[in-house]
């Protein structure tokens, strides 16, 4: 299905939240926007397993404006489980095809190799010439005679002493390794929840919020570390959703 | 502490979410406004007794914008022991100087009579003439040598088959006994939960949303019936906040 145009007036709005237009410097981390989309309840879905249309279209062209402006896109294996997601860019600019090498390379992290490519829409995008292969991180790569598609890189990545992996050190490494110089994180609860505590890593936010309720059996963002100081706000208003965008504000 | 002036922008974006001004028909039920403010993250407060600051002033003078255009105003016991509030109107036509017949009347939904009106702030301001004296609604009114206050009303109201008032009898009888034919109902949490499943008691909804996160240990809305559809949906998009007016959908 096709993508209804981009509203002009979102373009200005998101100029400032943008990875920088400029060659990127080796020693900077790579740029890092955290973005999804929730109803007025902060559910990102219905329930785990049930992928739920939260915004509107025109919000949905404004995802893919995004990916078209980012390097790599990420997301949780439980995201990457639960939806099945293609991760690829169908917006570009108007005299262009949107195509393969628009589209960001997908990220999907995943510890514990639970996710298959084979069969995934990722992998009939990519076969198709309308996307790229993912990364997947995980904490051991997959014996060599599991691998059923050699697209797909794995990647180990270094652990923090929770057995999690360390945000900043694998953003960094994906600079490194993979020359990936802007990351959008689209989700899913787990990752959000994660980054909302790091200010260090995460460089824009933008919230999309769906005038709805899901209910509390819902999938909620509410960072387990409390508060959060957001800072540069600005909204953005929608026919039937608003936006806000912002950048998370570093403690002295 | 005076209020900024109201913002002229959100007039004609709240007109259409106030309770009409022709005289009301006696056999139609009040109209009932359910407004709150709330994080991104969906929290009315930090915890249970800590008062929060979520919104900017500029939503603040909304708040007494819609006060005045109400009779009554409605919160549970939890608010009104955790917040101590006034629930005053300090907002007025520029001609006239608020006071307390702008002031709605104050209903605190406390059903085993756990909040005391005296010495609360909403006594100061009734004996400062800047405020109305409360209507308690109760399960059983107190013995009359245990009231102290006699310009407080205790309401004995009609109760559901779980044990709560049931919200359409209730605010059908706030009018019949106490002339009250437009309630604002401001929090807390257990109130809007259940009202927010009450299409045939609420009118409109009006709901900002502060550009924070207060974290997953704050007071959270999110219906545990589960979806809610909202229908006539506008914006209005603030300084640092954004709000959010609609209708709730009634299923047919
Ligand atoms: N509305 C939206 O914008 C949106 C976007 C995306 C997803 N979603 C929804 O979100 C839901 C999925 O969310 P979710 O919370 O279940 O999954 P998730 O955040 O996508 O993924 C969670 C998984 O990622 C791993 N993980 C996350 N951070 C990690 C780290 N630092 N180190 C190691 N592993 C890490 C976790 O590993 P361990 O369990 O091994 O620790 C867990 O397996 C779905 O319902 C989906 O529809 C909504
Ligand atoms: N940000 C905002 O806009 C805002 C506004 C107001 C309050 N708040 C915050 O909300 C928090 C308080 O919320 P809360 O959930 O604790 O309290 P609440 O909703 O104000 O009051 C709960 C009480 O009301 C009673 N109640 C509610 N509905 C009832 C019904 N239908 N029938 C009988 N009793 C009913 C409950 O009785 P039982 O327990 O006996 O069932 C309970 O005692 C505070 O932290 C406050 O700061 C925030």
């Amino acid at each position: 299905m096709s993508l209804l145009p981009i509203r002009a007036d979102l373009l200005p709005f998101l100029e400032d939240y943008l990875p920088p237009r400029e060659a990127p410097t080796p020693d900077v981390k790579p740029f890092v926007t955290l973005t999804y989309a929730q109803s007025l309840d902060s559910r990102i879905s219905k329930g785990r397993g049930q992928r739920t249309v939260i915004s509107h279209f025109e919000t949905k062209t404004m995802t893919h404006y995004l990916r078209y402006h980012h390097d790599g896109i990420l997301v949780g294996a439980g995201t990457a489980l639960a939806d099945n997601p293609g991760l690829n860019c169908q917006w570009s600019p108007e005299d262009t095809i949107p195509n393969a090498k628009c589209s960001p390379r997908p990220i999907i992290i995943d510890p514990r190799c639970t996710w298959h490519y084979e069969g995934s829409k990722m992998q009939r995008l990519q076969l198709q010439g309308s996307g790229k292969p993912p990364i997947v991180v995980v904490k051991k790569k997959p014996p060599q005679s599991k691998i059923t598609d050699s697209k797909v890189v794995y990647f180990e990545a270094p652990l923090n002493s929770n057995k999690h992996f360390d945000w900043l050190a694998l953003v960094r490494a994906l600079k490194r390794e993979f020359g990936i110089n802007s990351i959008m994180v689209e989700g899913g609860a787990v990752v959000i929840n994660e980054l909302l505590a790091r200010p260090d890593v995460v460089d824009s936010l933008i919230v999309t919020i769906g005038a709805t309720y899901l209910g509390e059996q819902g999938v909620g963002v509410s960072p387990p570390s409390g508060e959060v100081t957001l800072t540069y706000v600005d909204w953005w208003k929608g026919t039937l959703d608003s936006v806000m965008a912002a950048r998370l504000l570093r403690r002295a």
